[in-house]
């Protein structure tokens, strides 16, 4: 755990240059707008430690998979986010001496993300061997009104000389990833091209084919007044770039102005890329760095319009959720249904950038309150798209007519981890993409999705589930064995209560949508019954049957589900009582002792109560709660939340405060040690949910917005804005009650302490506790 | 499946030449005499596929493990036997043409196996390019009578030509391992040496720092005539080599004897090692071929003596079962108690070459019977060395207090398997080694083993047992959580009847085995206490404790054992009735598929009725047979032997029979498409098993040996020699009942069909059925 970041409401603070933290700071600092997104990697020349990373969304390659002893049923391949051309490097040399930070004096630094309008900026003074000191001031970002456009603005100043810089502004696409498993490059040359200042590259993947093409122009100025510079262009294989010379005069600053382009082929035919390239190059140029920066500065604020959460009276917490709530929306923007959220986002390589189960289960009650209904659609559009393949995975597995199984991990609709009992056994992420269509339509009230999307998933999942589970003669009723829950730390248990009870809510869930789509579309009913073959009166007979007969194991005596059958054999040991030279277990105990232990990775049977709150009443929480949650360790970064939600519920005030510290500052504070690999992206989702869903006790039932607020103790107040339906609402929850101002132009009914409170357009509500 | 080599009872015979089929010959004509041993590479130049390999016992590499996603506790090296120095190769040049069967026409070719005398020769006849036809005759074998040597003997007649040819004796250690995880080199050169016809090169591998110096002497004979040759050294790094060029008439035969020898810095020091090597060479050269060759014989018929079976009236049953016995008798000499048994002996890479569970539970009965005692007290002294290592072991995986977990797979002691699922929870390798000892002291009377051995190794094992289980409040029983049986079709699995009947046994022998050394050595019995910081008292109540409160799971109605917890959840369906395109499943099915499945890969339940003969009555196994056995698909080479063994107990000859027949051919007739990797040696003591103690029923108890034969339908008789203490005994099963020739020294009582018989020295008894 490190503490290094200045506490600043709106802004990530790192003061002093430690070299030891930079890939911790590359991680912490890094840009992003949902099309691409980058490290926090210097401009100038860096010898020292560092991970160079620059992506772009949707952009991967399939490397070779790697493991000990194959089994059948393996993936070929895992894809891996692809370390894409650098486009931000400005080498600097200053009479002839290269500028490196790992080889100067460092007199002053400060690297800043200003999170309110979206952009980084790093100040330095350092002193070149050569006894030259400068003023270096750098700020950039990546467009989040221009997507496809990125901007620099580096100004140098001698401080001590007056002489010759040189500037080499390059384009480097000889790059690799750390993690490639056999240390293959991924990247082919396809051609470059530079003229005067402007520099294109386009590179293809290796196997997918993806291009893209990546340009720069540069523009110079100063002493505040364009300079014409006769740039000189070099070329080699996945390299370009444009070196002119200047003379500086102490105390005279130098500006050199980047503007870059990443466009890819995904959006364009590739012999389409370098003019559109030129394009948005030419139009971003024109507008100039300080416009585009005005830009991004309005945009961003309207963002935090609809999605900031403020809190008083706890400068350190303000950061840590704004710091959440900004790193999310830089990952993905909704704009793009083939595209998702990986859990490292654009800031790292780790988990192969590819989409998991958090994105349903984790980011989308971020998205469906703080940005527009389609983003959340898109999300769910890109399941859909991959139907066909999620029915290719399960006929992989052994399954047919149409059962589908989505992959724990994929870029493109293929399964593409190789861990069987993960890949294999860990199928509950099937039911949670059919909650997040539940959870979309609860929310939005948008039911036709079903018609047009919706239906033809559940149906494909709920296919699934019927021939995952066998009639036991045993127990004369239906198991689901040999599967992995969320709890990681168990692997091929029968009965996991978490995912029983998912697979027969798919059951009931996809009934109800069969009902809707068939009174409110026959047309679209009947096609699409007949493109499936669905023989509804007995798959639902079937179904029916299953929820009617599954087996769910449970302790009549403790009053509480089973985990899974037979948890009651283990030891039963508190996490407290554990000595702390056995934390984290994963890397202190041995795989199998982590197993039959009863520790728990992260909410297992508690996540069910978190997606089914209705159908619990508090007491039977309150026992499971009791009983789970002295036997969880988090060390997964998404339990902390879910148990934040339950015990506020269950008004463990507390309890719910600190599981919210877990998760809130994890990455400024690097408390797993990891934050250099890359930001946890998908748990900050989760931080999130903590304060609304657990602090505020927002929830929607009935149509209805529902909360039940309490202050966590150190906080004079919180409050955020929601959107929900066509309404916003400011939510404001102070130590006596709650402030709701309705914002939107319609009025609106929501339910405080669970009493249904009318709110006239423009007006506000207060409720006391 | 192939079916290319001929039948013989005496001899493995391959005639005509398929490139395709030489991998799997060099397997099936490997040769070995527990020191060295090797595939059946040609002598001369052969550019078609091959799998070059020449190895020497105990010398392995550590080579750098590989996984998908590494877990705490994996090991980080997997250990591999290495392929050495190739010391067979004669290259040969004729009129200025390399002789390469890949590049000749081959006009005849026959290999022949000679396993009564113990020799591989190949005679062939093939015409070069340039015209020239040849004859070339070539033996060789690694000599039993003297272990670091071998010999070869290449004859070549020109048939239609006179004129020159080149020989090239050489040794070339610049070999690697087609199984390398990172295709590393596992071997450094440290000095060759050439003088006239010797040839000596030592090598040394990485990270293990063994030395192995290998020479050769050449010495030519033409017309049945020595001829004095000038010969030409070459050397370069890990190789050296011996030219000479010899006028060749047509008709007249031309034989080079190549002498050649492995030692190693197992047994000697390494500045010694070239001494040594030299040694070895002058006292085989000077014996010559022939009489190596007769004294090779002799020992090979003696050999025989004490372990062959003949099957009269099906003479491809005979030829496999002595194929069996010739490969387990090339692969273990038990003269070093330092080495063990890989599961493909000298034959390929695969498995690595390491010791696993197989030796205790499949070889020890075979050598018990067919070896002198020290041999098999070898087998367990290997273990007994390599008990710090266990308890190291166990250290790692969180036990404590003297607690020893033998590894699954390994080359010295330590753990080198690196799959969860296996390395760290197929703990019944730790019973099967308890039972070991058992099963020696059993057969041999030898209970003085444990006063010096076998206790101590007892004690770790069970008090690895002790901390591995937990009381279940849910039970209010010792429970065993967190296991695979011999069963690897099942992960992860709570009290595998199997494991845990093995446990409790485990303890039950321990605490007789403390109290036979305490009556017996009461000095070492307090020097041992003492050492181990036993507390006798303390630990053995503990034990018994468990002992009376172990949970077994058991279905009453079914009168069966559970092979685990919960398996009658399963849908039980049998394996005839699975469609032939789902087999062999782990080709055809994931792995999820496979584990929650109830289908067995080899006997688990059924192990343990084989292992506890005495504690169950044949009700008991029928009701258990009859239940496992139609889910079994014996997708273990080690699994119908143990079949075939229960079949014969319940009477059930044909079942047993048909077992047989899936192990004894095997590798003769690739059952299983991958004898090209090696032969299944261990899979081999089964087969012996299947014959001895299935159809001749013989089994230990009470001190005396017991029969219970039948006489499977298509053999007219069968016959074995067996030794039994100081006895050795030949037993013959006809149709009508067994006669038991007493051919050693001494009176002796055996049981035949429940009846015991007193035999006198000498004398013959007959039993009928």
């Amino acid at each position: 755990m490190k503490n290094y970041i200045k506490t600043d409401e709106w802004s990530i603070v790192e003061e002093g240059f430690d070299p030891h933290l930079n890939k911790i700071s590359e991680s912490i600092f890094s840009l992003g707008n949902g099309h691409m997104g980058q490290r926090a990697n210097f401009e100038e020349a860096y010898s020292g430690e560092t991970l160079q990373g620059n992506y772009v969304a949707g952009v991967y390659y399939p490397d070779k998979t790697r493991v000990g002893w194959w089994k059948n049923g393996y993936p070929e391949y895992f894809a891996k986010v692809l370390n894409a051309a650098n486009w931000v490097g400005i080498d600097v040399v200053i009479n002839g001496e290269q500028l490196d930070l790992a080889k100067c004096k460092v007199i002053a630094f400060k690297r800043t993300l200003n999170m309110q309008h979206g952009y980084l900026e790093r100040a330095f003074t350092a002193q070149l061997a050569n006894g030259n000191q400068v003023n270096v001031n750098a700020k950039r970002f990546c467009s989040i009104v221009d997507e496809e456009a990125a901007a620099i603005r580096y100004a140098i100043t001698p401080l001590n000389f007056s002489g010759e810089i040189k500037f080499t502004a390059f384009i480097d696409g000889d790059v690799s990833n750390a993690d490639a498993n056999y240390d293959e490059k991924f990247w082919d040359h396809v051609y470059h091209q530079v003229s005067g200042n402007d520099n294109y590259l386009t590179l293809k993947t290796r196997k997918t084919n993806f291009e893209v093409c990546t340009g720069s122009r540069f523009a110079v100025t100063q002493g505040g007044k364009a300079l014409a510079v006769e740039a000189k262009g070099f070329e080699k294989e996945k390299y370009t770039a444009s070196s002119f010379v200047t003379s500086a005069t102490q105390g005279q600053e130098t500006v050199v102005y980047k503007y870059a382009c990443n466009v890819s082929s995904q959006n364009y035919e590739p012999q389409q890329l370098l003019a559109a390239c030129k394009s948005v190059i030419e139009r971003v140029a024109a507008k100039g760095f300080e416009t585009m920066l005005a830009e991004q500065a309005d945009a961003w604020l309207k963002k935090w319009a609809e999605s900031d959460i403020v809190i008083t009276g706890d400068a350190s917490a303000q950061q840590g959720i704004r710091f959440n709530i900004f790193q999310l929306s830089q990952t993905y923007s909704g704009k793009d249904a083939r595209l998702n959220i990986g859990p490292k986002g654009f800031t790292g390589e780790k988990y192969g950038g590819s989409t998991y189960w958090d994105t349903e289960a984790y980011c989308v009650p971020f998205y469906l309150a703080t940005a527009p209904q389609q983003v959340t659609k898109n999300l769910l559009i890109y399941r859909y798209k991959q139907l066909d393949k999620a029915i290719e995975n399960a006929a992989k597995l052994g399954f047919d007519k149409g059962a589908a199984l989505y992959p724990m991990v994929t870029m493109n609709g293929e399964e593409c981890h190789n861990e069987w009992e993960i890949t294999f056994e860990e199928i509950h992420r099937n039911g949670a993409i059919a909650y997040a269509i539940f959870n979309y339509i609860r929310y939005t009230g948008d039911k036709d999705y079903l018609n047009d999307y919706g239906l033809e998933v559940l149906i494909g999942i709920t296919r699934f589930w019927k021939q995952r589970v066998n009639w036991s003669n045993a127990k004369k009723q239906y198991v689901m064995l040999g599967v992995t829950g969320p709890n990681e730390y168990e692997n091929n248990i029968n009965n996991n209560w978490y995912t029983s009870t998912l697979a027969t809510w798919c059951m009931e869930y996809t009934i109800e949508a069969l009902a809707y789509v068939k009174a409110n579309d026959a047309d679209k009913y009947q096609t699409l019954l007949g493109r499936l073959n669905f023989n509804e009166a007995e798959e639902t007979a079937t179904w029916q049957h299953i929820i009617s007969n599954m087996y769910y194991g449970e302790d009549k005596e403790l009053g509480i589900y089973l985990q899974q059958d037979n948890f009651l054999d283990k030891e039963i040991i508190h996490v407290k009582d554990l000595p702390a030279a056995s934390r984290p277990l994963n890397q202190k105990w041995s795989w199998d002792r982590i197993l039959r232990s009863c520790f728990i990775k992260q909410a297992d049977v508690l996540q069910g109560f978190y997606f089914f709150k209705d159908k619990f009443d508090t007491d039977t929480l309150r026992r499971n709660y009791n009983f789970y949650e002295p036997l969880t360790v988090h060390e997964s970064s998404l339990s902390p939340c879910i148990h934040a939600i339950l015990a506020s519920r269950l008004g463990l005030e507390e309890d719910a405060y600190n599981f919210y510290l877990r998760t809130s500052r994890l990455d400024l504070d690097d408390y797993n040690n990891d934050t250099e690999d890359g930001l946890h992206i998908t748990s900050m989702a989760g931080t999130w949910m903590s304060v609304v869903e657990g602090f505020a006790g927002m929830h929607v039932a009935d149509d209805t917005l529902k909360f039940e607020p309490f202050l966590p103790g150190k906080w004079q107040s919180f409050s955020f804005n929601i959107g929900f339906r066509q309404n916003m609402l400011n939510v404001k929850i102070v130590a006596n009650g709650v402030h709701i101002v309705n914002v939107s132009g319609g009025d609106i009914t929501v339910n405080i302490f669970g009493k249904d409170v009318i709110i006239m357009a423009g007006a506000e509500a207060f409720a006391a506790q």
